[in-house]
C-alpha cells in the first residue's frame, strides 16, 4: 500500500520497496513483504551461484523459472517490464568507496570502469561511473539509475545532480538510520530533506539490510490493520523486521508540504515538451485565452503598473489618458486597465487592438456586458497595419514569450511605437532573458527520439522540473521600449556567457539550457520565472529549453562557456547557440535551419 | 609553371602562388604574378573599402566584377572553384599574436572567437581558434585552413599536428627568410624542413610581403627563360620582386629526395578507404595475389624464418621434415621453404593447403613448371576441415591482417594446430597488434560522407599518409602459435590503453585510431608494420584505420584513455571500441551491428 495519500500526487514514489536476498522460495519471500505493508520487492531473480552449463558460456538468464512465480507477478512487483521493453538500472554507491576496496572486488568483464586517474577525474565520484557507463551506451533511454544511500551524504551541489539524472530508485540501508530518543529509526537533517526532494521526483525508495532497531510498530493504526488483514490473524507471517523503516519513511512522505495550487495545475506538465507558439502567424485558440485569462496574479502586477503609470502621468483633474492595449485578446489587459484608472481615479480612453477576428468576437460582447461602450474602442486589426487616429500616453501590451523576446515582442512594440507620443510609456518597459546550464536526462532522450537534427535545433516550453541547474541563471538579451533612435531598430543580438557551477558539484553532464526572463512593467512593477526572482502564484509562462545535439561534459572545476545569437531576417527571426568550452559544440539553428518565429 | 618535376609526384604542392593587394587592374596583376613564374595569385576579391549599401545590410559579395576577369579566370586562378562547390579557407596565423593585439583588431562578428581564459585552454595557441571553429561548423568538409608562417615556428610536437588537419596552403613572408652569404633568401633548417614536409603533403606555398633581398636571379635558365617568354622581350612587365624568393622555394623543392619505389607504389593509395577483406568468406581475386606476391622482402622474411627452424629442427641427415603451408595461395611460401630448405641442406616434404580451387589451378601449374611434384603435395581444401594424413614438424602461414589478427590468423592456425605436431613450430609464431590516436580530418570526412552509422563502425584499410600520430603506437592484443592448452582457446581479449601525447603539443582532436602489427615469425626474424620497428621495403599491408563517430578533442595535457575489445561468436569475429577520456565516446560497433569478419 502507498506510503500515504497526498492530494494530486499520483507518482510512483508513494510506493516503497524492500531489498532481500535471493530465495528458492519467492513466493513467501514476496508475501511477506507484501505483508509488512511494503509495495514491492528487490531480489535476485537467480541464485547468484547458478550457471545454465559450466564455463563461462553467454550471459545468466535474467529472471527464474515461470514456475516460481507467474510471469506477471515477475513483472509487477518484481522490477522487470518484460522482455520486449527491458528497463535496465544500474546500481551504484551514491558515495563510492576507496578505489582500493574496490579493485578487489570488480570482475573481469567491468574492468573498464576501473580507471586510472587520468586528467585528474575524481575516482570516488560515483557520478563518473554512472556518467561513464551510460555514456558508452550512447544515453540509452531505457538505462537508468539506482542509488545505494548510507551515514554519509556527499555535498550539496554534487547530491543535486542527481535530479537531473533518470534516478528511479534509492536503495536505504538500515546502518543509515540514526536512533532517536525513543529507540525509533530516523534520519540525519540532510538525508530528511534528500529523501523529501526524491519524492518529489518520482524516486521510489527501497529499504534494504538487516534490522538495526529491536522496537515496535510505533503507529497503532498501521499494526493494528497488520495484525488484523495480512498479519497475525491468519498467523501466516511474523511481523516484518524492518517495518520500523518503512514508517518511518512514509512519516516523512506525510510530513511534506501540501501542493500548492500552482503545483498542481503544472504537475502533469513537469518534464513534458511543447512545442513553441507561432504567435504572429497562427491565433490562439479560445480555451489558450481561456486558460492564461485565469493566471490572477499576472493581471493584478499589470493593473499595479498601468496605476502607477497613470499616477506619474496625470497631474490634473482634466485629463484624459489615452491608453492602446496592443494584442488585447478577450480583454484582460483592458479590465485591468480601466481598474487602475478607476483606483488613480482618472479618465481614461482605451483602443483594444486585437487581430484574432473570434477573440474580437468575445471582447465585443465583454465590453457590451461590463458597460464600457463609451470608453473602450474596439480595434479588429494587426497592431503592424494599423493608422491609429491619435497617439497614445500608454501602450499595453503582453507579448512576451518563455525567453521574453521569443514571441517577436521587440518587432511588434517597434511597430506599434509609431502611434505612442515620443514621451509615452510603454508597459512592459523592458525585458531580459536568463539562461543557465542544465542536465535533463528525460528532456534529451525525448527530443532524441525524434530521431531528427531539427528537433535538437528547436526551442520547447517546459515546465523543467527532473532538472539539475548547474550554475545560477545569468542575463542574456535586454529590449527596452518605447525606443525613438530615429535609425531602423536591430533586434539582432549576440552574447557570450560564462558560467561557472558550485566548487562542489564535482564534474557533471550539461543537455542544454534553461531559458526564463524578466520583465519590468513600470518602476518597480516587474513579472518573471528567473527563479531568483521568480513572481509568485504564475503559471502563464513555464521555462523554455534549449536542447544540445550531444549532451557536452563539464569535467570538474571547468565553466561552461555558451554562445547565444538572436538573428532577424525580413520574415523570421531565430536563435543559434553554440557551446564552446570545455567542449566545441556546431552551431544550432545556422540560419535558422530548424526553428524559427514568423513574423 | 610547376617548381620543378620530381618523378611520380603530381601534386598541387608543386605550384606555388603570390600574395598580392587588392587591384582595380587584377588582368595586369595576374599577368605579372604569372610572367614572374608563379602559378596563381591570393588576392583580395573586392576593394575592402566597398560596400554593396549603405548601412549594415547582409555580406558583401565574394568577387569582382565578371567584366574584370572572365569566371573561369576567377576560378582556375584566384583559388575560388565555383560557388556551387564554394570551398572556404580560413586563414590564420602559425604562431597567434598576444591576445592584447588581436582583441583590438577582431571585428565584431567575429568576436566569439575572442576567447577569456577558460579551462585553462591556451590563448595563443591558433590551432585552438581553428578547432573552435572548425567544430562550430561541424567539421565542414568544404572548410580548410591556411597559414600564415613568419620567422618563428612553433613547437615541432604542436607543428605536427598540422598534418592531420585539411591544411591547403601556407603563405610564407618575405620576413621569415634569413639571408645567405651570397645576399639571397634563405630559411632556417626548421623552416626547410617544415616546407618539405609540407610539399610532401599536398600543401601549396603562398609568398608574400614587400622583398627584402634586392639581388638579381640566381637562376640564368630561369632568368633566360622569363626574360625571353614573358619579361622584358614584350617589355610588358619588369622582372618580378619577390622571384628570389620563388626561387629559393623552387630549390628546395628540386632537392627533396627521390620518391622510393614503395612510396611511388603506395602514392595513388595515401589517405584512401579501403573496405577490410573477408578472407575465410571470399576467395582472393588473381590480380591480389598477383600483387602481393610480388613483396620480395615479406618472402625474403619468411624464408630466413623457415631456415632458421629448420636449423635448429634438424640434427641429422635422415630427417625428412614435414612442412604444411596452409593458406598457401599461389605458392610463394612453398617456393620460399623449398628455398629454405636448400639453403640448410635438408629434405623436406611439404604440404600446400589451399581453399580458393582457382588459386590451386596455379598452383598445380607452378608446381609442374618448378618440377616440384615430388617434393610438394597440393590438398584443395580448408585447413579448418581437412584430415591430414600425417603431423607436421613446420605449419608456415601468412594469414596476417593489417591488425595483426584481424584476419583471423588466431581462429584459423588454432584450428590447423591439430595436424601439428606437439613440439612443432608455427611460423609466424605470435603476432601482436599497435594501435595509436590521429588526427586524419581528410579520412574523418571520407567516413563521414556516407552519413551512415555502419561507416563509423567499421575498420578500413589505409595508406595512412595526411595523419598526424598524437602518441606512439602501444601494443594491442598478442596471439602465440601453436597453443596446446586442452581447454578450448579463448581468443576474445580486452585491453585498456592510456596515450599521453608529448608535452610540447597542446591541445589536438582525435578522429580515431591507427592500427598497425609486428609478428614475430621465428625467433629473431620478424615482420611488421609498426613504424618504429616496420620492415622497410615491404607493400603488402596498409595501416588500418578505426574512425571515431565524433572527435575527441584533447586538451593540452590530457591522455586518451581507449578500451578495446576483441569479441569472438561461433560464427564472427569482431572488435569494439570507445574512448572513456577525456570524453567518453559510445562503444562503437557495440554486438558487431556494424562490422564483423565471418568464420
Amino acid at each position: 500500500m502507498p506510503l500515504a495519500q497526498r492530494a494530486g500526487d499520483n507518482s510512483e514514489a508513494r510506493y516503497c520497496g524492500v531489498e532481500v536476498g535471493f530465495s528458492d522460495d519467492i513466493q513467501n519471500t514476496l508475501a511477506f513483504a507484501l505483508g509488512g505493508q511494503f509495495d514491492f520487492i528487490v531480489a535476485p531473480l537467480t541464485d547468484p551461484e547458478y550457471r545454465p552449463s559450466k564455463g563461462k558460456e553467454g550471459p545468466p538468464p535474467f529472471s527464474g523459472s515461470d514456475l516460481v512465480l507467474s510471469p506477471s507477478q515477475w513483472s509487477s512487483h518484481v522490477l522487470l517490464q518484460g522482455l520486449s521493453n527491458l528497463q535496465i538500472w544500474l546500481r551504484i554507491p551514491l558515495i563510492a568507496p576507496e578505489l582500493q576496496a574496490v579493485e578487489g572486488t570488480v570482475e573481469e568483464d567491468t574492468a573498464f570502469l576501473k580507471r586510472e586517474p587520468v586528467s585528474g577525474k575524481p575516482l570516488n565520484d560515483s557520478w563518473e561511473w554512472w556518467n561513464m557507463f551510460r555514456s558508452l551506451c550512447e544515453y540509452h533511454c531505457q538505462l537508468s539509475v539506482v542509488l545505494d544511500i548510507t551515514g554519509s551524504l556527499p555535498s550539496p551541489a554534487s547530491l543535486k545532480r542527481w535530479i537531473g539524472e533518470p534516478l528511479r530508485a534509492v536503495i536505504i540501508h538500515t546502518s543509515a538510520f540514526l536512533t532517536n530518543k525513543k529507540g525509533y529509526p530516523c534520519l540525519s537533517k540532510r538525508h530528511q530533506n534528500f529523501i523529501t526532494t526524491l519524492f518529489n521526483h518520482n524516486v521510489q525508495i527501497i529499504v534494504s539490510g538487516e534490522s538495526m532497531h529491536h522496537v515496535d510498530s510505533l503507529d497503532p493504526t498501521t499494526a493494528s490493520s497488520e495484525s488484523g488483514a495480512n498479519g497475525s490473524e491468519d498467523g501466516a507471517y511474523p511481523r516484518h523486521h524492518l517495518r520500523p523503516y518503512l514508517e518511518y519513511i512514509s512519516h516523512l512522505y506525510r510530513h511534506m508540504d501540501p501542493l500548492t495550487e500552482q503545483e498542481r495545475f503544472e504537475i502533469g506538465y513537469r518534464d513534458f515538451l511543447q512545442a513553441p507558439l507561432q504567435p504572429l502567424m497562427d491565433n490562439l485558440e479560445s480555451q489558450t485565452y481561456e486558460t492564461f485569462e485565469k493566471d490572477a496574479t499576472k493581471y493584478n502586477q499589470y493593473q499595479k503598473a498601468v496605476y502607477a503609470a497613470l499616477v506619474d502621468r496625470v497631474t490634473d483633474d482634466e485629463t484624459t489618458v489615452v491608453l492602446m492595449v496592443v494584442g488585447a485578446g478577450r480583454g484582460p489587459l483592458v479590465r485591468a486597465s480601466l481598474q487602475a484608472a478607476e483606483d488613480a481615479g482618472c479618465r481614461l480612453k482605451v483602443y483594444a487592438v486585437e487581430k484574432n477576428p473570434n477573440a474580437v468576437v468575445t471582447l465585443h460582447s465583454l465590453i457590451k456586458i461590463e458597460g464600457w461602450e463609451d470608453l473602450v474602442t474596439v480595434v479588429s486589426c494587426d497592431m503592424r497595419e494599423w493608422n491609429a487616429p491619435e497617439k497614445a500616453d500608454i501602450l499595453v501590451s503582453e507579448l512576451l514569450g518563455s525567453f521574453g523576446d521569443n514571441e517577436l515582442s521587440p518587432e511588434c512594440l517597434d511597430g506599434a511605437q509609431r502611434f505612442l507620443k515620443q514621451d509615452g510609456i510603454s508597459i512592459p518597459s523592458s525585458y531580459t532573458s536568463y539562461i543557465c546550464p542544465i542536465t535533463t536526462s528525460k528532456l534529451y532522450n525525448d527530443v532524441k527520439s525524434y530521431n531528427d537534427l531539427a528537433h535538437f535545433e528547436t526551442a520547447y516550453v517546459v515546465k523543467l522540473h527532473s532538472v539539475s541547474m548547474l550554475a545560477p541563471p545569468q542575463e542574456v538579451f535586454t529590449f527596452e521600449h518605447p525606443k525613438f533612435t530615429g535609425d531602423k531598430i536591430d533586434n539582432g543580438r549576440y552574447k557570450k556567457l560564462l558560467f561557472q557551477p558550485p566548487e562542489d558539484t564535482g564534474s557533471a553532464l550539461v543537455h542544454g539550457f534553461g531559458g526564463y526572463f524578466d520583465a519590468v512593467l513600470y518602476k518597480d512593477v516587474h513579472l518573471g520565472t528567473e527563479p531568483s526572482t521568480a513572481t509568485p502564484n504564475m503559471f502563464s509562462w513555464f521555462a523554455i529549453f534549449f536542447p544540445l545535439r550531444r549532451p557536452v561534459y563539464i569535467p570538474a572545476g571547468s565553466a561552461v562557456e555558451l554562445h547565444f545569437w538572436r538573428c532577424v531576417a525580413p520574415s523570421k527571426v531565430w536563435y543559434e547557440w553554440a557551446v564552446s568550452s570545455p567542449d566545441v559544440s556546431p552551431i544550432h539553428n545556422a540560419n535558422g535551419r530548424s526553428y524559427w518565429v514568423g513574423l
